[in-house]
């Protein structure tokens, strides 16, 4: 079980949608549309992606982080909260 | 035609390497993938869609800025860098 | 107290080296200094900046996050992450 | 004489604005601020600074890279446009 997996289908179609959005920078690009314009729909795909990536840590974090912490003892909130934070700067920095 | 018409088989073999990280992620959710690991290859994607973006924004500037900037006269070297700056600051802030 | 407050001279210390990056910069533009060399260090200023904003959320996380989850009831800790998401999507976004 | 020369106390300004940004933080940080609304202020600050060099960006490509293009012959341009490639990508990449 991942955080997301009881809402799995919302998820699948956030991505089939971003899949979309790359089919269509693929027709442009067949249709020889200006570079521009298909600069345009490459940030909207990007944008796309990182409010996807945002909602799956935040829903992470609501979730593991937050039990694991809870639970305290074992050092398990320290992974978690480790492994989020590799996540987040990764996000950042790409 | 576009900056990238002569060699538009490359550009739709990126896309479709990107398409397929899309779908590759599609699967790692149907599989209930751990929400760090989809991040990270979320990342990976976001990360292919810049340079992919840099790499068209390149061909752009060599080829129709360029062209536009050298034939002078007439105003459309400002109308393409206006265009490539503004393309510019969307992928800065995407 | 906030998370950091217990070792306040090295978060001082490093903003005074990004404040000194910031008046590097305006020493480069009085000395008229090549565009692109000036955006070089542009580049390097912001990554200070960022590499600043991951370490203090890090210990934020670490300590008044995990905190406010680790206390349980009173809804504290819903609002400590919704906060730590909100300033996530702010740095992801700029 | 670089692309701002002939305006460069706006350039400075708008550099000791940032440098204020900067010192403010470090006030922040003095006074134990939490560290939410610390973070919220670096966002602000990198966004100063990429406007910052979105604007350094434009004119160099509106006055050196289009010079050098228009010149033709010599292969000044093509330097000229490698240059602002590599810091287009350091731009988008921090």
């Amino acid at each position: 079980m991942a955080s997301y997996s009881n809402r799995k289908e919302d998820v699948l179609k956030r991505l089939r949608r971003i899949e979309g959005q790359v089919r269509g920078l693929q027709r442009m690009v067949e249709e020889d549309t200006y570079c521009i314009d298909v600069l345009t729909q490459v940030s909207a795909t990007t944008r796309a992606l990182q409010s996807f990536a945002l909602q799956m840590l935040d829903e992470h974090m609501d979730t593991c982080v937050r039990t694991a912490v809870a639970d305290g003892g074992g050092g398990n909130g320290d992974i978690k909260l480790k492994e989020a934070s590799d996540a987040i700067a990764r996000l950042v920095r790409s």
